[in-house]
């Protein structure tokens, strides 16, 4: 990874990240080249600051050649660069705490291979699980968590237990030497400094849902009253 | 529904949300009373900002009777309030399209009903796959959605269809009179106006942390070249 990838910004990285997600369906289609328009336009961004957010790439020797003015940017070399500063290039081994009906959904969902974040362990707090097999592994109890960080080389913990003790696991994850953690719990949970957290709160989307469409003075709602 | 639920700001009905899932652990551990200093605490907003919110709700009936100066709110009236007016009081039929990875996932989860979003159809736009019996619901093909959403009183949609048929699909759903859509494929769809969209997007949180980690200049990122 060259150095210059280490000083890019959050707004900058998150729209590569979306560059990088409209190149794989282009590059899909058999599209070779693209320009900093029609990329711009399909994100709702100038290309004036595509072009400064590849600029950061640019500075990478890859990038430098995937640019070329006036016939636009090699898809796949510009593809390929962004993938490597955002990470996505790599393989992310995760580890699965919490087997209730969220960590055994996620057991049968299999994005997390395609994506590159195969989880490779399985743990719950609860001892009398420990040794049972479920969704093709068997369930580590919580005492084994920095061995099997260690062993499996985990650097990102998948959060799946109750909001009860969603706080005391993030702390055990951090303690065991995760990197980021994808948080199920509804709550905020506070992790060491430097530990990543991204949280999927299927609750507040709901509550998202259900709020706007009672708000919603155009329509009646047709929810149910349930008391 | 008191009509003066309909113009509370969106920023405002958001921390309602937020007020009331910590209501809900306080009532559980047995509390009755609450001031707005303490609930603010609680969330990082200022008790001053806590009693304006509530002050939206104070101009229902009910809460009225929830706010007492002094002692604080009443726990249970004042979560009931809000629930009243972010319309989780309420059930939402909802009906699944897509019985993919995802679908199936969500279909094992039993959140939905707990939360008040019951799934009572699920559809798919494989033809195939009309008739056959997964999850304990009879899979409807794309073409009698509209009889399905009428016929079950369905308000949100639950979208778990790969990205190349999400817009598609939305747009049908749209057209069968859904209000809301839960959109698990990973891009923007566009709706008809007036109906709410909220995106879980697991592949944009995993991103996320690859990101955080790889530009973390603090460590080496530990995860695995895949090339």
């Amino acid at each position: 990874m060259p150095p210059t990838t280490r000083r890019i910004p959050r707004p900058t990285a998150q729209r590569l990240s979306l560059y990088s997600r409209e190149l794989q369906v282009l590059i899909g289609q058999g599209r070779e080249t693209l320009s900093s328009r029609e990329l711009g336009e399909k994100l709702g961004v100038s290309s004036a600051q595509v072009r400064k957010d590849l600029s950061w790439i640019g500075q990478s020797r890859q990038t430098h050649e995937a640019g070329r003015s006036g016939i636009g940017y090699d898809c796949g070399a510009l593809y390929e660069s962004i993938r490597r500063v955002v990470g996505t290039n790599r393989r992310w081994a995760t580890a699965l705490v919490g087997v209730g009906n969220i960590g055994r959904a996620l057991l049968g969902y299999g994005g997390f291979v395609d994506e590159g974040f195969p989880i490779v362990a399985v743990l719950d707090c609860d001892e009398r699980l420990a040794g049972k097999r479920i969704g093709g592994f068997v369930v580590d109890p919580m005492s084994s968590l920095r061995k099997v960080v260690q062993k499996h080389h985990v650097t990102i913990g998948i959060l799946a237990v109750p909001r009860s003790s969603a706080q005391i696991v993030a702390k055990q994850l951090c303690d065991a030497g995760i990197q980021g953690i994808l948080n199920f719990a509804p709550m905020k949970i506070s992790v060491s400094e430097g530990v990543s957290v991204a949280n999927i709160d299927l609750s507040v989307a709901l509550e998202q849902l259900s709020l706007d469409i009672s708000l919603d003075s155009k329509r009646r709602p047709s929810g149910e009253d349930k008391e």
